[in-house]
Order: structure tokens, then C-alpha cells, then sequence
């Protein structure tokens, strides 16, 4: 651009990206700034700050907490497998092999010290972001770091952060207790044999809690290729011929008592839409003989799938499996990335859903039923005050699920608020869900979590909606009977 | 949960749920906390709480009035008949019948006192819903309670208030006087014959002033198997033979005629989505002798009602009765509800509409015309700013309606203004419309739309949009001349 | 209404508009009211408020600069062609023809002095709207107006305005000086000649920087009656036949050489929606043939517009323009309005647009290729948190545009960054965009923009989520590096 100076502003975000700044999450941090709302939410803060941790829904591995191994070093730890770190500095350009993503095209992987230059060299890209939020706290308060990464300090600073990594302190199983952990719900596929839970439960130097969570999709998605094989893997692990549609059922029945056995108290859904049928046992017989035998429509193939997810719903009318459904996103959107680094690279993205008419089969089957219970969460965030609200403000059986994913963050968790809880008041929801990866920010996410929901009751305290009283308990019940009635805990 | 305590929280909101509490709704409640704001807020307020009420669309009975018995007891007042009361507390668990609801199915209808003693006892989940905020103005500003209802004072507060419901000052119409209503609207069958709005004009003693709104839902909506009988209905209140679509026009017109001899300014229409067609007579005629006959396919039907949607909007093109338009309800979601306590029990639920393809056929022809006005509702709050602020941006003949149902909550008002205003300004607006079937309700729910108002005004004045002389100005306009022109009182 | 006193209140609007009253713009307008948050803002705002402004998309006619004329009234300067400020006088009552738009119809076009007349006398029902902010700032910051307008002081505003519009000060070059605009973007046909941004740059006396954007709508729209006639003035204009698929691409790929050749850095696109195909060579020719013969259903007319607009992607990834999509308007929504008066007369509609589907094809094409760069604009703002953050959030080639149109307002503005900056930071954003028509607006727009951000991020200084420091740097960003590298300049 030419004939044009900017000699009034400072530094660009750039040029600040590689200076040294201090890291000191501030304790009021997230709070609202009116000063008298501000009084009212730290107080309402401080009064939950010290609950334990409930996480039942989540991606932590139970092997992470069984071989109980030091993490390696800061890249491994919190950015390679962290799809809202990577997708990111994916968008600032930074190929996903750069950041220690294996390729299947072969382009060279980038080591952990490497990725990690790179992540603080983009440091200043995440301003603004919910990860910048938890990344700070991980930083700060479990990983004991006092200045924000730049290009100029990351070597320095992955030094520090491998030799701090080594100490029994920041080993898993040593982090769940300073987390304060009370129960901890994992995400399993149906043939796991469970093998690290049942070792956790069996082994009495571990007094956590660590649960499964029975997550089927693979054996329900019909339209996928990989569904005939998913079909012998499932029959290979519950003994059961998976050759017919009432063998699938069987053996989905079989794994499900399997999960209960070991502690689980919910299933967990990633369907594209929320939409069931149900249709009649014969039916659905066809309809599987012909999706099996490679002769129906992908029409056909998708209406199978919608039925054994309506299966499922029954299945849980029956064992009391909390259903979990998480729908709306567009898996793998961006077909090259998911052939060279496969899924969960940062390329889901949310559509839009539609959940009044597409609920509207199973609520009416199980939607007063006394042991059907559905957690429902979108990532569209419109559905909230007008279905997802209005719904939970009816059937006894749905609770709405935490903001989660792209919602999971400060504004958005607070816009959710705003939309919900005029219409179906705050015992209609399942409290807090972290749904995280990253098993060292879960502290940061509850606690950003109840930061906001403390500012948001002490903006209704502060407009005499609500007493200060009154505020406190129901903070209380956010963060504890609330997700543990929602998952059955 | 093993192995976790919570020591640190006060009581759960059940625990306070059984305690006493005062109830003293603060002078300044629903204002902003900012204290710049909340200073020009209370003053706006102020300059506006007095003015009488204008309630142009609502639920009311006309019979309420005419007859003019005292109210029974708190449960069929504010429980019973209220939906958005009985919807949250089903979703807690209660069935219906024991709200009072008779259920077709046979099961005990709870007496008025239990009925009472549940809404007490879960009075702490309507905390920060717009219901609670509405009933605790009724309870202590309509009712004089001075205390909380929870579980240990029902049966008190029961006793409290059935003697108090039998003073003169409690009856309808002296409540009318004391709300300082200016006019109230019912909504009312096109085959009603008005005796309680004609006994109250005719009656020397009452000075109020209660006008019908015409509501022909049922004679529109071919797609329902009730159509046939209703139009028989409708041929005996008209003496016009509905066995044609022109008998069906003519009889329509004659009782529209009917209303406006008697007060009425508007028609009011509960479409489930609103679009309208426009076909030549011809093809009418042959599409209601199809349907009529049984013949026409669903999509027929369908077609049928939009035209007769159609038709009304040319009536009032013609007639000068104001179309209000509430569309985008899912009416009776839970089918098993319906079937034992009928309609309006709490199990309507919003769906996503699209206004500006489907109200084009309409504007088209209507959008300019001198006579013709709509005010058009939403449930999709995602609309006002993307569809219905640009619509009624242009079309003169387009009023936005004031947020509706699960919208018609302080936040959610809120939000409303913030997405119409930068397009549309104050003056395109409806003004505020309580809708409500809570006569007692009606003071509350105007008030908290005068609390909003200020409140968002304030805002603006405190951020130097607009001066606080122009901001009172706007509250004036939205309580006074905008509701009257809108609905051409 | 009878029976029913107003006392309490003061003035209506109405009633205040035909008063005088003083126009002073605050210096803290549009800052947040909490003190906490209004110091930072200003501080941040003035870092930023003497920076040169970057125009990259917009409507002003770079013959209006080549030509330099003085302006001649502040009606036809700031009412006639300014279709934000007509569409809500036409909402108001006003015909078109009353505002000085030339009617097809033949009804009599109003003089400028009578069309400011009505303008005035309309101004109350500009409060709360951005463009009466914009024109507050205008008629004050711009042309040094120091009354509100009114019924009351019309004329002698007409008349202070007539003369000092004659002023060289007020001349196009200078106030392109006095805005200190570093580079302002125009929008034209590509068959235009471009001899107003040619002239322009062989002026020795003009040191500014206009640069052409090519808009090939009408010669992508295979469904309008007028598709044919375009390829002709296309053909004419590039010197190649157009009479076949590949001659089209010819042409189309010869004109964007003449505009880069001629400063060009971006193309803009204004499709219905941003759907785009990609068929093989010798079925997009088929599809062409059929539809320029006049034996295609409309669906292949789309089919062919949506393959246009693919191939425009194409030709980005080669030759570097920036490819800027405009989609989801509904055009000319009332078409006795567009009959009588043209298009760009208030009824471009919005509607709902769904990214995550529709963008798919060229994501995978090109979302990760190093030249391709599209910024992507809504007006459906449902999509930034759920489809638009999360794809700029890891597709590089895909920039978020600004809130636009409908959208381009203080309080829509701060929605947009409390909707996207959790997911996609501030740097994969396009910076303020002011796409106006009205040249004295742009100043207003872009500091309309800088307060908003400024307040934005003050929110999050004093929510302790970035420091001041970061949070001035991002502001920089925003208002200098990030709108160059989008659009390449």
C-alpha cells in the first residue's frame, strides 16, 4: 500500500509475538467488570471453587491413568493431539505435519522441539480464543510457567517444561488427585475389552474413579465402508452372529451390559442429525439384509442407520443408560486432510440442525418414560431457546447439554445461558461437560465454567432476579447434583 | 459419587427450597447494574410506569369479565390454566393430571390444595425464568403474599389466599380498573356470537373497554381432519353455505363483518408457517371440492389452508382488520400428552421458519397497500435480524411483533431490540403484546417490558446514541401510539 | 381509544421531531458506559483513530474522484441514492418517487428541497438506527451541521448545505485527502473500459490509490433473461466470442487481466448462495450450450451459474484475485418496487444460507492452495459461530468477512466479535469492510467500526483476558495488516 504511514498506533501483535510478556492469569479473570456484579461473582466463585470435579463426558484415555508414564515433552503434551490448538495454526498456514501429525502422503513429520517453536511463534494468533484461556491456566497453574511462550522464549521454555515433566507430581495419576477429580467418564468403543478400567478397579493403590462410556457409532453408521467390517469386529467381541439385524441388536445389547458391569452409566452418540425411526422388527430386517448385501440406496443405508440409533434409545429405556447425542457436525470436511492425517484433525464443522421435528419419534416413545434419560447438546447454538429449551421444558426425559465444542468458550457458554434459562430455568441442563482431549485442561475448563456461570447469576443478582442466596445454591447444584443426575453418577 | 465431598458450597436450591424466604420484589429489578445506566433506566421507567396498559392480543376471556365471580383459589388462578407453569414443573417429573389437568385417561385429577402444594415445593426451579419473575409480581403486588412459596408455607399461603381471592377488590373487573388497562383484546372463534362482549358494552356499569379478535384457525386449516365439521359450524354462525369455496370466502367475510360491528380491530392467525398462495378462483374451488371430498393428497391440503391464509390477507386488504401472524409453533409435540389432556398443556414447540420467501407472495400484492397491515410474530428469534427487521424495513404494511412466548422473557426482549433496532429503528414495531392467558399476569408483564425498554434505552443513552429526552420519547411511542397503530386501536 | 389518559409522559418523538434540537456527537459515543471499560476503550480508540483508512470493498464510482464536480444538495448527496436511508422512509409511508427515485410508472419525481423536506421530517424515526449515527457523523464531522434536522428547520438546513457543498473543501479529492483513505476499492462491470481509474492514475495532480474489483454477476447468471444479452457486451468488451463454454472462460480470464493490469487485486461475487460445482470440461460445455440455446430446465440454469462461479474460484488460484462472496440476499424481494424504481431501491432481503454444505467443493479444491484467498460475507449471522469461525478457523484460504450490510452496525458488530473470536482468534478476519455507496460515510463508518472493536476489546482487558498491550496491537491489526492481506493490497 503505498502513499500511506501508521505512525500513531504501537506494535503489531506480530512484533509483540516476540517479546518476552509475563503469564499471570488474573484471580478475577472472566468475571464481569461492573464492579458490582464483580463483588457478587467472586464471592459466588469462590463459594464452588473448591467442589470436586465431575467429568462425565470425555476423551481421556483410561490407559493414560493405568500405566500412570510421565508426559514427554510440552508439543506431545499440549499441541499435536489438541485439534482446537492445531486446526488453528492450520489456518495460519502451518501444514498439519508440521506439527507432529504422522502423513500418510509421506511429508516429513516435524519433531516435538519443532513443533513447539512453532506454536509459540503463532502464540499471539490464539488472543481471544477459549484455548488461549486454558492453555494459560494449564501453564500457569499445573505446569508452573510464568511467561507467555514467543518465538524468543520457546526453546527455553520446552527445556523448562520436558524437565518439570519428569517430576511424579505431573504424573496422571498424581494430576488427578491435585485436580480434585471426583469421577471421571472415558469414551470407549463397544468391543474394548475395558482392560485399563478393570485394571484401575483392581488395583488398590488407585482410589479414583474412572468410568467408560459405551460410544457405538462405527457399528450404527450403515453408510459408512467400514460398516461391514465394523460388524465382525462387534460379533468378535461379543460372541454374538452379527450377520442379522436382531444379532446386532444382541451383541449391542451384550457390550452395553458388558460397559454397565464396569461402572458405565452412559452411551454416547456422534450422529451427523439427531433424527430415529422406528420401524417394525421386520422391517428392519430387510432394510439391514439389503445394506448388508451391498443392495440398497444410500437413502436406505441412512434410514438404517437412524433406526439403530432409535434401537438404541430403547436399549436405554430398558438398562437406564444415560443416551448422550452429540449431532450437528460435519465430520472430515476437508476430504485431502482426512486422507493424509485422518480424523479428528480440526476440519469438523457444525451444520445446522433441526432437533423439533427430528426428536419428535423418540420423545414421543420415551419422552415421559421413567427410565429414558437424554443429554442433548448442538453446536448450533440457535437451537437453544428455540427447540432445545422448549423441549427440556417439557419432557421429563431430556436435559440439555453444556455448550460444547466450538460453544465450550467464555461468550459462548454465556449467550447459552442467556438462552436457556428464561424458558427452562437452570435444572433443566446437565451442568458442566469438558469433553476434553486434553486431559492436563480440565481444571481450567471447569473452573472458566464456573467463573462464567458465577458471573452470569451475579448479573441476575445485581437486576434483582435472584437472591445472592438463592444464586449460591443454584451454583451449587450446577456443579453437582446437576451433571450427576444427567449421567446417572 | 465415591470417594468425593462437598464441603465447601452452601445449601442446594432444594435445601433452600424449603425455607422461608421473603418476597419483596426490588424497585429497581430488570434495570441495568451499571450505575450510569441504571440512573437514566429508573427514570425512564418512571416516566412511563403510569401510563395505561394497552393490550391489543392476548387470551383472555371476555366471560372472565362479563361474569365477574371472584377467582376460587391460587391453584386454578396461576397453576392450572397456565401453561407455561405446568410445562416446567412436567418436565420436573409431575404428570398433568396431578396439576389439575383432567385427563382423559382416568387417572385422579389432583385437587386444587395438592395441586398447590407441588408448585410450591418446585418453586425453585422457575429461578431466573420469566414465569417466576411474572409470579412473584403477581404474588405480592396483585395478591399481597410477603413471603416465598416453597414447600413448609403451602399449605398456609393456600389458606392466605382463597380468603383473600373472595374480596370485591380481587374480583375481574375491579382488577381491570386497578391494572389501569386502556383496552383489552380476546381471541375468539369466528363462530362465537360475542354475548359477553356485547353484555359488557350494553352494560351501564362497566366502562372498560374489551374488543374480540377474530381467530379462524380451524376453518383454514383443510389439513385436519376436525375441517369438515368445523365448516359446518361455521355455515350455521354465518347462514352461508360452507359447502363451496366462495361459501367458505363468504362466510368468513360475514362473520369478519360480524366482529368489526363488535369492536373487533384485528384478526389473529396460527399457521404453522406463513406462507400463502394465491390461486385464480377457479383452481380454489377445485382444490376445495377435492379436499372436501376426501380426494386431494396431504400436500393438497396443505396448499388449500395457505390459500385460504391468502384469502384473508386480501380480506383485510379490503375490510381493514390488522392480520396478525403467529406461525412457527409445532402444536402438540407429545401426541401421548394430546391424547389425555388435550391442546395448550405445555408441549407446543418452536420450529425455524424462513420469512422472507414465504411472506413474498403476500407483500407482493399487499406489501404497499394503503389498507392492509400484518404484524407478524416469530419463535425464531433468529429472524429479527435477518429477516423481519429488513422486511419491515421496507414494507410499510409489515409491523415486527413484539417477542412472543418463550421470547417474551426479560433477555430475550433484550436481545429482540438489540437485533432490530440498528435496522429498523422504534418505529416499526408492534409495541409490547402480553399474550397471555394470566389475567392477573397482565400488570407484571407489562411492566418488565417497560423495565427492558428503559433499560435498553438507557443503554443507548449511556453510550451517546441517543439524547434521554429522545429516549423518553421512544418509551412514550413504544406504549402509546405504536401499539394503537399497529393494531389500528 | 377512549376512556384511557397518557399524563405522565412527555413528548412524543413525533412531537420532539418538529423541535430544534443540538447535533454534537460524543466523543465517547458507541464506548461502553462502565467506567472501567469506557478508560480503556478510549485510550485504545485513540491509537488507532488517526490511522489511514483502507477501503477494500465498496460502491463509490471512481468517477465521481476522476470527475471531481462539486456536489450539489444534501439531498441527492445523502437521501436519493442511499438505499439504507429510503428503504425506512418507504417503511414509513413514503413512495419512492417522494425521495427523487425516477418511477417507470411516470408518477411525478420529487425536487431535491422537497425530498430533504420529508427526509427532516422522517429523522425521529432514524433514532437507534447506524445509519442515522452515520449521518449524524456526517452532517457534523463532515459538513459541519450543528442542528438535528426537523420539519421545523429543513429549509435552512437545505440552504446552509447547497452552499457550503459548493466549497472546494467539500469537493471528491479533497475529502478523500481530509478522510485520509489510503486506498479505496470501487466495484465495476468487467466490460467497463475502467477510463475513470485509468485517468486517474495518468493525473499527475491526484495521489491517490483507486483500484477496480471485478464484479462478473450478470454474466455468471445463466437464470436471468438478460444472460444472454451479457455474453454479448462481454464479447464485445474482451474482443472473444463468448458463444461457447470455454469462450465465456476466455473472456471472463481476459477481462480479469485488464483489471489486474489496472490495479485489481479482488473480484466480488453477489450470487443467491455460495454454492459452487465442479463438472468436467465437456458437461459444463453441454450445460452451457442447452441453457444459452433455451432448452435447459432453471435447474440447469443454476446448476450452470453455480459452475460459473467455481470457475471464477479456479481462475483466483491462478492469477491471485481475491475472490469476495456477497451471497444470501434476496434480490428485488418486491417486484412492483423493482418494476417501477430498478434495482438497489431497499429490498434486497436477506435469508439463510448454510456455509458448511455449500462451501465444501471449493474448500476441497482450493482451501489449503497457497494463491487461492476468499473472504466470505453473511447476512445471515446464525453462521459466524457455527459455520464461518470454525471453517476460517482452519481452511487458510478462507478469510471471514466483516459484518456486512444489515450487519455493519455498532451492536450487530460487537455480536459478530463475541460470535467468532473464541473459535477463530482476530487475525483470520477480512478488518472493517464499509462496502458503502456513500462517499461522506466512509470516515463515520470506519470509526463507527474502530469504537466497536475498541469497546470490544476493552470488555476483554477488563475481564483480564488479554492485556491492554495485546489488546492495542490487535486493534492495529485490524485496522491496518489484516484488511491489506485479505485483499490483497
Amino acid at each position: 500500500m503505498d502513499g500511506a504511514t501508521t505512525t500513531t498506533a504501537g506494535p503489531s501483535t506480530e512484533q509483540r509475538g516476540s517479546t518476552r510478556a509475563p503469564l499471570a492469569p488474573h484471580p478475577a479473570r472472566l468475571l464481569p467488570s461492573d464492579p458490582t456484579q464483580r463483588a457478587i461473582a467472586r464471592r459466588l466463585h469462590d463459594s464452588v471453587r473448591d467442589l470436586p470435579l465431575i467429568s462425565p463426558h470425555g476423551h481421556v484415555d483410561a490407559a493414560l491413568l493405568d500405566a500412570d508414564q510421565p508426559f514427554s515433552d510440552p508439543a506431545s503434551l499440549l499441541v499435536t493431539p489438541d485439534h482446537y490448538v492445531t486446526r488453528l495454526l492450520h489456518a495460519h498456514g502451518v501444514p498439519l505435519n508440521e506439527l507432529g501429525l504422522p502423513d500418510r502422503a509421506g511429508a516429513p513429520v516435524a519433531e516435538p522441539r519443532e513443533v513447539w517453536r512453532t506454536f509459540c511463534a503463532h502464540w499471539h494468533h490464539f488472543l481471544g480464543t477459549a484455548t488461549r484461556q486454558w492453555l494459560e491456566s494449564e501453564l500457569h497453574d499445573v505446569l508452573g510457567v510464568r511467561w507467555q511462550p514467543s518465538a524468543e522464549n520457546a526453546d527455553e521454555l520446552y527445556d523448562e517444561l520436558v524437565a518439570k515433566l519428569a517430576e511424579p507430581a505431573l504424573r496422571p495419576r498424581a494430576l488427578y488427585e491435585s485436580f480434585n477429580l471426583a469421577v471421571l467418564a472415558t469414551t470407549d468403543d463397544p468391543a474394548d475389552d475395558l482392560r485399563h478400567h478393570r485394571a484401575l478397579a483392581a488395583d488398590p493403590t488407585w482410589s479414583g474413579r474412572v468410568v467408560p462410556t459405551f460410544r457405538p457409532d462405527r457399528y450404527l453408521d450403515a453408510t459408512s465402508g467400514e460398516w461391514p467390517k465394523a460388524l465382525e469386529v462387534l460379533a468378535e467381541a461379543s460372541g454374538v452372529d452379527t450377520g442379522s439385524y436382531q444379532g446386532l441388536v444382541r451383541a449391542l445389547e451384550a457390550r452395553r451390559d458388558f460397559f454397565r458391569e464396569h461402572g458405565a452409566t452412559a452411551t454416547d452418540h456422534g450422529a451427523p442429525d439427531p433424527e430415529m425411526v422406528f420401524l417394525p422388527p421386520a422391517e428392519a430386517a430387510r432394510l439391514f439384509d439389503s445394506v448388508r448385501s451391498g443392495t440398497a440406496t444410500p437413502e436406505d443405508a441412512r434410514t438404517l442407520s437412524r433406526q439403530l440409533l432409535g434401537e438404541n434409545a430403547r436399549m436405554s429405556s430398558e438398562d437406564g443408560l444415560v443416551m448422550a447425542l452429540h449431532t450437528g457436525s460435519f465430520r472430515n470436511h476437508h476430504a485431502p486432510s482426512f486422507a493424509r492425517f485422518g480424523a479428528d484433525t480440526g476440519h469438523d464443522i457444525p451444520t445446522r440442525v433441526d432437533f423439533t421435528r427430528a426428536l419428535r419419534p423418540v420423545l414421543e416413545r420415551f419422552g415421559t418414560h421413567p427410565r429414558f434419560q437424554a443429554v442433548v447438546f448442538t453446536l448450533d447454538e440457535t437451537a437453544f431457546s428455540r427447540e432445545l429449551a422448549p423441549l427440556a421444558g417439557f419432557y421429563p426425559s431430556l436435559y440439555l447439554g453444556a455448550p460444547w465444542w466450538f460453544l465450550d468458550a467464555p461468550r459462548a457458554m454465556r449467550r447459552f445461558r442467556d438462552a436457556i434459562t428464561e424458558t427452562a430455568g437452570f435444572h433443566r441442563g446437565s451442568g458442566f461437560i469438558d469433553d476434553t482431549r486434553g486431559f492436563c485442561s480440565i481444571p481450567a475448563r471447569h473452573d472458566t465454567a464456573r467463573r462464567v456461570d458465577a458471573g452470569y447469576l451475579a448479573s441476575l443478582v445485581a437486576e434483582h432476579v435472584l437472591s445472592e442466596q438463592d444464586a449460591a445454591a443454584v451454583l451449587r447444584d450446577l456443579n453437582d447434583q446437576l451433571p450427576k443426575r444427567a449421567f446417572g453418577l
